[in-house]
């Protein structure tokens, strides 16, 4: 076996308006996750379930992130909360200019939570900052454990990652202990939830500690 | 809702280097594969079962696409076959440049077939043409029949779908029917493999469609 190393320069010129954006949801008083994962790992699905346990007691609005459709801000949309979706067309994940363009469309002041569906991809989002206060990254049983050693970024950036269709680890050659060790030897300060979305196991741990923040927020503790 | 669209220019340089990699492949009689799905989804999987059934009759190779790691490389190193590991860094797609510096580490001579399989993405390794004579997408079931409409450039690109992890339908809300259907829409040239790399169930026609065109490329049929 031969190894190749190619090295690739990145371009950061997003950080800046990503700031512009975070001290403008501070102003609101709304309160930001930005929401990754690969393509089918249940992002819509968390939202479905945090949108119907949550929205009682906190103002949720949604901007959905997809290269083409709006199936995703259909199904949000059906909740009764607003919901915004971008289409990126080529683009492989969200920035801070896209995010810029769609909150100009929702009433922040009504916010309590902005939920920032991303791109379904393990990789690109990752680098680019939205402005959110937290990165949360869901990994599914059926991507297989070697995901977090592989994508590595995406579990250094995020503060929460989801272990989610918990449901289908007796039928998946994928141990769940090797996520996480992996995942907290990347990022020691990751916090892990092992849920299901269709189920809904574990899911109450997730509500629990977004409750927390969201009131942590409001009360003026400084969260990035 | 709201819709907002983000049109994003994209560089297509790449396309004349591409094009150079497949005048040399054609004139070391090398049939060559770009391998692409969701991280996840069963590449290197498919890649092992295809070098067991294959290789006293093919001579194989292997470039492993990686953000990071040599995981894959190692699986198929196993195999007795020889592979090369690009390390791409922070970059979230194969390119033609990538793929040179990696061929000149190959015996091409020796080889009937080369299989590149490329960064788990089901975005951008679809826009990057690498000199193959054809794109092959695995979708897995658990990654939900949305997925043709959500990413339609890879199942437009694609000349094969395999649809992998055929085993876990029962336990998942997902149909085969819509799976084929909206890609059928999308590219109706599609050659479609229902498969399981799991059980084997399907592998047989995958193997039959292999062998078919390289022996045809062999014998000098055109096959972009």
């Amino acid at each position: 076996m031969v190894k190749i190393p190619v090295v690739r320069e990145i371009l950061e010129v997003n950080d800046r308006i990503a700031e512009e954006n975070r001290a403008i949801f501070r102003e609101n008083g709304v309160f930001v996750l930005n929401l990754m994962s690969s393509p089918g790992a249940g992002k819509t699905s968390l939202l479905e379930r945090t949108i119907d346990a949550l929205h009682e007691e906190i103002q949720i609005g949604v901007i959905e992130g997809d290269i083409q459709t709006s199936i995703d801000a259909i199904r949000i949309s059906k909740k009764g909360i607003p919901a915004v979706q971008i289409n990126t067309d080529d683009a492989c994940h969200l920035d801070g200019n896209m995010i810029r363009a769609a909150f100009d469309s929702l009433d922040l002041k009504a916010l309590d939570l902005l939920i920032i569906e991303n791109v379904g991809n393990l990789v690109c989002p990752a680098e680019f900052d939205t402005g959110e206060n937290h990165k949360v990254v869901i990994l599914s049983i059926p991507e297989g454990d070697d995901k977090p050693a592989k994508y590595p970024l995406m579990f250094h950036e995020a503060s929460v990652l989801l272990v989610n269709k918990m449901d289908l680890l007796p039928y998946i050659d994928c141990s769940l202990d090797v996520i996480k060790e992996t995942s907290m030897k990347i990022n020691p300060h990751l916090e892990i939830f092992e849920v299901s979305c269709k189920t809904q196991e574990g899911l109450s741990n997730w509500y629990d500690w977004l409750r927390q923040k969201v009131h942590a927020f409001k009360e003026g503790e400084s969260d990035r």
